[in-house]
């Protein structure tokens, strides 16, 4: 089968490889579509990062590496033992791997787990590829109406998911999201799905800014131009956000996140950063009583809740996440490449892994 | 009256004033004991900081301020319309000044009242002197067999318990404590106070550390020598504390407190930061879901229930926080200026306010 390989440092390749394995308890997907990353587009342009250099510890695979974390397929054999399913059946699949036997992973956080890894990262293949086998713990049936390119966006709206969910906000909350990358939009969505309507979003790109206003933000601004903290102080009672989400990573996202933030109030960080975070006036954390709290990943539930949300109509319109498709033969020009070269026009490219 | 009153940087004095005046509603206490606290110390070396230069919103006074907002006495007088006291009565006075009518009072965050003051500082006296008049709402009636020298700690105490409960902890979680001051002894008291056994305490000096293991710290380590990572390994399941208590606001510290906190643990700041806080790797924070949250003061409630866990055996041997006590008119010297110099052999000093 094909399927798109890491090798090295901007050396991905389509690769023709041996179809995987199908063992006792899981189950043989056809996949659909697998969204590109922002992760992803790391471990092109800078990594290894996230894929095994040494045997990884649960797979006991190294690279190359199947990429694709973010994908849905349909079911196309049955390892033995797995009575549960049909082949046929849409699927979005969880991707985190643990060896489940952990204290971590008894505590639903897999990110501690000493043995995690991601398909499309670890081994045990990944999205972007004809086919991929996964236990039967890592399917989840999508339901008829929806469709698979939406299901592919399951894994980064519950990534969202777990954030807005950290933030633990009534439905009367202000929320600002500072960086209207596919993560931030993503939290747009989630926000809205839980029923917070006063969402601001700032973006200094013109064509993120649109994506946020796609989204349903109530409030979009351009922090290099308009006064965040000025409207800080006319939303909602005046105080400030009962949450700002730090979807950017950089210094000047944290100062604005900390300048609007209400007493009490959260700040939850949910990017990643690649350089240390200075907080320069670390007072300000207790005398407001401020939380800093980090968000990772999701659990098999919310990934659930997710795939519930989007099926009642919860979260709105998340299609239009999606700003381009490509086949698995183009995806290293057509995909990655372009998101390289044309960032903030896109919000989530995806992969037809059913193209070669 | 003779009170001692800040005028200015490194210049305390021992004023004769007049009495304060009794108001409807209000209590003239007859002071007894009153700590120094390091903000006290503060004002006294790189003041003004809380002491008000131009009239305070809401006593309307400016400096020369009373000093002394840890402190307990005995009531004189009671004010017309104050007719649930007796003359005679044990007190501990709660020190924060607001206005009440504003959201963060009802919401029993008085840190984020925009009148908000401290007696002590912002003006209606404090506890360095003979004697203060305070509103009927900030006495608190101490129980008979609670000395009044002890009744002087619910203050620094309270700020402790406010902290502790912010951890939000379970009797068997694993606590470290970074820094052995005053606040750090107090959450030290707080934390065995709530059952859990398991405290560590980091402490460079020698003289604070014995202080620590007085309080009843289980392990108290020299950061400088040994390797408390090592030992956040050891303790408990081996997963790292699931809170740390940060009561030394310097870089080091909180370096600490993120290698040694567990996953989901909770860094709380109750330090005083004088330097900008780097967060070398920001991306644990949310790889692990740590928590950074700030602890200020306490509310009414608390401040009562510290009073409640002294009386009730709760807060073991609170006493042992006294290293010293000296005469009012010694105060400059033998109070300010001893922990200014030997600020690592005590804990707390407190001013015999009847002294003159």
């Amino acid at each position: 089968m094909r399927a798109l390989r890491w090798h090295g440092n901007k050396d991905l390749r389509i690769d023709e490889i041996p179809e995987p394995e199908l063992r006792p308890g899981w189950v043989k997907v056809k996949n659909a579509w697998a969204g590109i990353c922002g992760s992803d587009l790391h471990e092109y342009t800078v990594g290894p990062k996230n894929v095994p250099i040494e045997p990884h510890a649960l797979t006991k695979e190294t690279v190359p590496s199947v990429l694709g974390h973010e994908f849905s397929g349909t079911i196309a054999e049955l390892g033995p033992g797995v009575t549960d399913l049909k082949v046929g059946q849409k699927v979005a699949v969880f991707p985190v791997l643990t060896d489940g036997s952990c204290y971590w992973c008894s505590q639903d956080t897999y990110g501690l787990c000493p043995k995690w890894g991601f398909l499309g990262y670890s081994g045990y293949g990944g999205g972007m590829a004809e086919y991929v086998c996964v236990e039967r713990e890592a399917i989840h049936i999508i339901p008829d109406n929806m469709p698979l390119d939406v299901a592919a966006l399951v894994e980064p709206l519950a990534v969202a998911w777990h954030a807005v969910k950290v933030a633990d906000l009534g439905p009367d909350a202000d929320a600002l999201v500072v960086g209207a990358g596919p993560i931030g939009i993503a939290v747009v969505h989630c926000l809205l799905a839980h029923g917070i309507t006063s969402v601001t979003v700032t973006e200094p790109s013109p064509s993120r800014a649109e994506h946020a206003k796609n989204a349903g933000a109530a409030h979009v601004l351009n922090p290099m131009t308009e006064d965040v903290l000025e409207l800080s102080k006319q939303i909602g009672d005046g105080r400030g956000f009962h949450a700002v989400f730090d979807c950017a990573g950089v210094q000047v996202a944290f100062d604005t996140a900390l300048a609007c933030v209400r007493g009490k109030g959260k700040i939850v960080n949910i990017a990643i950063f690649e350089t240390p975070l200075v907080i320069k006036t670390p007072n300000i954390i207790n005398r407001r009583s401020i939380t800093y709290v980090g968000s990772n990943i999701y659990t098999r539930g919310e990934f659930q809740e997710v795939i519930d949300a989007i099926a009642s109509g919860k979260i709105k319109n998340p299609e239009k996440m999606i700003t381009g498709k490509v086949s698995l033969k183009d995806a290293v020009i057509d995909g990655f490449e372009t998101l390289l070269m044309q960032k903030d026009k896109h919000v989530k490219i995806l992969i037809d892994a059913t193209s070669g």
